[in-house]
């Protein structure tokens, strides 16, 4: 096991009918901000519960906020909590509204240019407006950690950042919020939950068995919930496992103590900020094809993934690696995500322009090993084709 | 899933060489009180670190926490913060330092009789003193949760409280800590940290698919690493792994949002406090009779547990359920912990002695039902013989 430090301290509020609890988690005298994203959140009553739990407060409210949050829309945000004096804020929607927030929270106590906060990768950042969140969608696992990712339009960045100053206070996770969700936003959150997953689970054997195991339950979980999360949208227990098991996937714990890849999260971005393909489908693309290329770096922890998670023990160590990556692919076609850049009309034009952004934006030593450099990039990419 | 809360703050530092990191954690300005067991804390080299950390800080000493820490002990504790107006703790050993050092924590700024804060389960505790652990043998979970447990030598009372101002502020986790331990005491760490888990876990199905997985990953952890971490005490991965499967077991998270038992606990605590056995000897003792007399209230967990820990898929439901505590038996007797009364030399005495305590403590409906009457349990201990 590695050396590692653990810290999380964002509380849980976990179930249906939670969003009364705002009332308590909320301090009374705080000059509230509420963040939220398009007309789902007014349209399904959401944002009419958090109001009513807030009654009686000081509460602004900024909405707009777009998927893959933009650096040039938080700016109004920014300057709503300047101009009003606002001290509190609170993220009502998915993954992009809780990183927007994030976002804001650092920049709107920051004195210097407010890019600095994403570009310095938090760096910068000494301290941050508390926040909380109201989760509406299962996936980025934003409401229990304290990193996000904003996008500069104007340059088609998409730049992470973290600091220890950016956990959420507290989280509402009420399953229930999540039954409107449109079947393609379900099917992105079981897919992000499954790669940020692989992320710290498929690098190389580190004898860390709790996070092993830990990495396999969630992946089976996902596996074994994803069928019922898209046929049955108001299946509570269903609905449960896809909220908890997003949140657990990326709250730091399953991270800690192993290597991390994150090549396949990277070499995504460039597809998103450059194609505006949504997040979860890049990861999509990218994996399969990086398990084929970095076999041999990660045949350990390939064939103990095909075993545990996929039942995988016949046939030589390489038809094993083979049909574990086939599992994987089919698993996301069957939550109907293609895997191939053809299928979102990209070809060989894509492989040079995501390689040239990722060469802008310092992206030559990527994955657990550092070794995954521009040239490995293009080969994961023609494969991915 | 079962709504829940789950919070907890307390950073770990985990690995070799992780002592020197007091500095930065404990502040400097703390006027520090360092609580610490018997005479092994000093002989391994242990205090002597901390002390280094923290030279030129002012630090008093506290000494002789016994096993199952008494409240008659800890008086001495509490009565040195006031004296010295100490204002930060920080506890060097096991779970019972840690508990002890709760206690304290909360009692020296508690206006009342002290036994308050235990004889309350911690309701009376509205603040406490900031503490943080440096863990020495991994067995409990203390060092990661806001619960301990003291016992009162004059009532043979042993009292479990907790409260949210209880979790340390950090707990340093250095596996290498742990190569000095008695056999005995790894074993009992094995045994505690496998039973944490069943109470949490083999109750009955909540539909909480990642907590199953993640209990179960545990218990496959501490039964693949028991031989080595038995004949092997400075294998470095091995103590890694028994370390933080141990903290993992009782940090909360797989607790969270299910059913929960603690009946053997509760009935193990009496056998301690009544013939002072090591508290994992009695969990041994205790689970797989509870099990037996509890198998139909428990079919549908046991029946999973069999299967995903043990392999457990042949044979009738009731073949398989005898297998499965059979197999549970036999672990704990492969790391030398025997599991009858008998073999602590306790007959039908004790039985009637202990239902007499568990009456006496209101212990009279227990377990994830609370339909663990006074009966059941004597059919448990009668079964335990």
């Amino acid at each position: 096991m590695l050396n590692f430090e653990y810290y999380n301290p964002t509380k849980i509020v976990f179930g249906a009918g939670t969003t009364a609890t705002l009332s308590r988690l909320v301090p009374e005298t705080a000059r509230v901000l509420l963040l939220y994203g398009g007309a789902s959140a007014e349209k399904t009553g959401t944002l009419a519960d958090v109001r009513a739990a807030l009654a009686g407060r000081v509460v602004h409210e900024f909405g707009g906020i777009e998927p893959n949050p933009s650096f040039e829309t938080l700016q109004g945000a920014i300057a709503q909590v300047r101009a009003e004096r606002l001290d509190y804020l609170l993220a009502v929607g998915g993954g992009s509204v809780i990183d927007g927030t994030k976002f804001v929270a650092a920049a709107a106590v920051y004195d210097g240019d407010a890019w600095d906060v994403a570009s310095s990768r938090g760096a910068v950042v000494q301290r941050a407006l508390p926040f909380g969140a109201v989760l509406t969608l299962p996936a980025t696992g934003s409401e229990m950690n304290n990193g996000a990712v904003v996008t500069r339009k104007a340059t088609h960045t998409k730049q992470p950042f973290r600091s220890e100053h950016l956990f959420p206070k507290f989280s509402i996770l009420d399953p229930t919020r999540s039954y409107t969700l449109p079947v393609k936003q379900v099917a992105n959150g079981l897919v992000d939950a499954f790669v940020h997953t692989t992320e710290q689970y498929l690098t190389y054997p580190a004898q860390a068995l709790p996070q092993d195991r830990f990495a396999e339950g969630l992946l089976q979980t996902l596996v074994e919930i994803a069928p019922r999360a898209l046929a049955a949208p108001d299946d509570y227990d269903t609905r449960s496992n896809l909220m908890w098991a997003a949140s657990l996937a990326l709250n730091g714990l399953i991270g800690a103590g192993v290597p991390q890849d994150w090549a396949t999260h990277m070499i995504g971005h460039e597809l998103t900020a450059l194609y505006n393909i949504d997040h979860a489908r890049t990861l999509a693309i990218v994996l399969p094809a990086l398990l084929h290329v970095r076999r041999d770096s990660k045949r350990d922890k390939l064939l103990q993934y095909g075993a545990r998670v996929w039942g995988i023990t016949a046939g030589s160590e390489e038809e094993r690696i083979d049909a574990a990556i086939e599992r994987t692919r089919t698993f996301f076609e069957s939550v109907g995500i293609p895997t191939r850049l053809a299928d979102y009309g990209l070809g060989q034009e894509a492989v040079e322009a995501v390689l040239a952004q990722l060469e802008a934006h310092g992206m030559s030593k990527l994955g657990e090993r550092r070794d995954v450099t521009l040239e490995v990039s293009r080969a994961i990419l023609q494969h991915a084709l």
